[in-house]
């Protein structure tokens, strides 16, 4: 029938639109077949190891970080997070210490020997973040902040992209190609949850974000358990699903003393905490194929 | 100060009040801290070995569901599912065969040494369930279709009870607690994905709904990959999480020739696509352990 | 270019399809373009006027239905709501009188010369909704019970049919489809707030669903604004921009002593608040012209 | 019982926290009960009266803007808005003319006396925004951007604060508080629909967020009734009910020729839409009491 016709037509037309559109984005795997292995230093992000970024939420102390920066280098990771740009809901809340903080995490990272990523909210400060940093983080509050990714695009530094508090995979995708657009196509993505309708976790972890960012985009997609979960006994099961899902890393917030820190006390891990988190993903038995 | 002190009474006034109310529940842990482990004639799900419910969306014919129960059992699955009373959207979509269906779904599980589990919608069905299948299926859609969740609570049946298309853990939970009041405390949970705002996938899969139900209950909780993802390529890496995170077993469609299926025909796998889906699963590395 | 013919021709088939699909439904004002007019007894809901619906959460007791009856007769209301099949979220709350509560609904409604409408939850009590009823109510919880959707639709009852807790507007259309099927088409169409992510509100009142189903079905649309907002403060502010909007009526929640109510007492008005909100909004200056 | 004294506690505790932290917000009506008044030139927003925003989403051409600068003056709307600095999803989009489009937008306001107000989406911008502009906004997709708000603070300018794209009643309240702390408390807050699972509009209005912001604080409450919706048909209807509930004013989109737009096509009115929208509005009996 004539009806059927046009569905057909429909279909197809559909199926065209969708498959140019993917091949425009210079992030689409279609444009380029291969994975994108991003080299911070003599360290490689998705080349099929699980790479672990680790810290406290907010750089508080050069002894805090210090602390932080011990524990993690014990257990082997290699990246070291730590906040000094801190977008926080209320004005009232600690705002982090800025470029001081920054200087702290590169000393504590040039320290231990651990490479450092901390966040950067404004266009201006990526000159500051290409300065003290090795990978530059643009937050989930400014994943459309088109300005912010113009310029981050413009250094030469590798980027982690969070996706937003409610974007979509299509969205998220497109914030990626402003800043490959500019020239820097170092760039790792991060599922950190989504916002929902249950307050059970403090965001919805969308778990099948990372096979589907793998399968459209040639770059390496990490989890934030403790942003996406905000919950400390989640932490764990949360990376075990990243893993077998396919993730290429994990970030973690890890704290001294979490009940006394400045930001997000209720989710961050202390060192014993960390330690045992550490442990039970390196277990032979916890790797999962993602063949 | 007095300010201070409130606070803390607060705090301490609300975790008594969860407390309080957790432990009301026949359902938590709280009250019956043991995993409870429903048997199945011979089969048991939630005794740490995960089980596996496969079969068609829906039961079309005594050939078509043989077909599947062949496939389904010699990739060692125990559990065969079917659909028999489709709750569907539009009423002009394929209703089910009804009790025709539950009978043809028995046959073929009698044939093959399967067990078998279908979707009652109707409270005056329940009888009709307790009289054809192994496991009373509650959907998505009637998770707070209290009428019928008595009803079951009244049968000596396996329960297997999906979590609601946009129900909260706490809702979930209490509906559970429906049928376990009535007497029947043989229930299975079965996290199937929420409705949230993206697109990319039919609905949202909480993977970190199953530890927290796993914390909270002492019930065992599977995995409906299909109904969360709906998408065939996202079947494998969905179930690989459910397992990695801790899930007793996980759920999935299969028919022989998806293309022709009379419902979900864009999200069952094909028998070739299942077989490969089990053998990915059952390799050593892919089994996480859950500890 | 190809591609722009491929777009236009994808463009013109999608809204074929789409107005193909419209124009099958019975709901549709495609179908039938003008306004169906539900006759309950001597009143009209649909014909231009605004219908309340005012009552109790639940009927608890002949004395309390039939104080609120007289006040919400005198306010000039027409139509008396009051819940004795109530599904709640946990098996310990009030589940309501059943037919007791019905049959005492009907008492009031017949001393204070009222319609009366009660939500029915199990198919086979349609039964006795079609015995006591002026207007059976299906619940946002069963908006996709199919069987009690079938069921009201071989009643000659007058259906309130209540959108879902997380229903899309097709959904919506689809279920009152399963109704007008069965060959009852006296079904209004009530919005009540659909879950989101926001917590200063039990739900989020998605005011344009009203333009957009008066647009597409001919069936009278209500705003029930006590379950929309869930608190008493916003229940004038929200019937004003339902009125405004063009719904044909409003319902909400009245209780003699809400604190003390045995179901919802956060949301319900008493009766000086309700006489106060009928005041407002029976003011010239408060009626918006819908043209 | 004791159960009962604790929950009594609990909730007088509750209360009062969040008592204590609503009068700690500058922005909150515990602080400065009386409504603030923002004086554009001439012009009030917040003083019972109703202001209309109209103009085209993207400025294209000085003709263009003068058209609909013309035609808006006409109705007797009297401040015009034109994106010049515009947040795409996509970086293939039309990006706007950034500071040459507000020259364009400056240059028709003045020749047909109508105040302009377009965003700003860089902090170091905010300097342009303060030469060319009568009010400066701030987008959904920036309602976090802290370091813009800040800066936006430290302006003399009036502020137009859009709620973000999936943000909380509390997160917009705190996000305006950042502009307020900086010394700015001219601000209005404009809704303008929140990210829900619904596909029948573009974003769902959350239609009862505007009393909750009049009651909670003391700034003007706008409605964006094109990005809430998206859709043409819906443009009258949603600010019948933004004028019935309470707002203090209507933003909406108007284009010489939509469908050539270099943006937002879709939900653009034409200049005639535009007319017949302003006179539907402006009836006497369209315009409800919000006592």
């Amino acid at each position: 029938t004539v009806k059927h016709i046009f569905k057909e037509i429909f279909k197809a037309a559909k199926e065209l639109q969708e498959g140019d559109y993917r091949e425009t984005l210079l992030v689409s795997r279609k444009k380029k077949p291969s994975d994108t292995i991003i080299s911070v230093g003599d360290i490689s992000v998705g080349n099929g190891e699980n790479q672990f970024i680790m810290g406290p939420c907010s750089v508080e102390s050069q002894e805090q970080v210090n602390t932080v920066a011990k524990a993690v280098k014990q257990q082997g990771v290699n990246i070291l997070r730590g906040g000094a740009f801190k977008p926080r809901t209320s004005p009232y809340d600690f705002q982090g210490l800025g470029e001081e903080g920054l200087k702290m995490l590169r000393h504590a990272g040039d320290q231990y020997g651990l490479k450092v990523v901390s966040e950067i909210t404004n266009p201006k400060d990526i000159e500051l973040g290409t300065k003290h940093l090795d990978i530059i983080q643009i937050g989930a509050r400014n994943m459309q902040n088109f300005d912010l990714l113009k310029e981050a695009g413009k250094s030469n530094k590798p980027i982690l992209l969070k996706r937003g508090l409610a974007a979509t995979i299509n969205e998220f995708m497109n914030a990626a190609e402003y800043v490959v657009t500019q020239g820097n196509s170092n760039l790792i993505l991060c599922e950190r949850g989504i916002r929902t309708y249950e307050t059970a976790t403090r965001n919805t972890l969308d778990i099948t974000a990372v096979p589907i960012l793998k399968q459209e985009t040639h770059l390496p997609v990490m989890v934030d358990v403790t942003h996406s979960t905000g919950r400390r006994d989640l932490l764990l099961p949360a990376a075990k699903a990243a893993i077998a899902v396919g993730a290429d890393g994990i970030m973690a917030e890890v704290h001294p003393d979490p009940a006394v820190a400045l930001s997000d006390s209720q989710q961050q891990m202390d060192i014993p905490t960390f330690e045992h988190f550490m442990e039970q993903l390196k277990q032979p038995h916890a790797v999962v194929n993602n063949g």
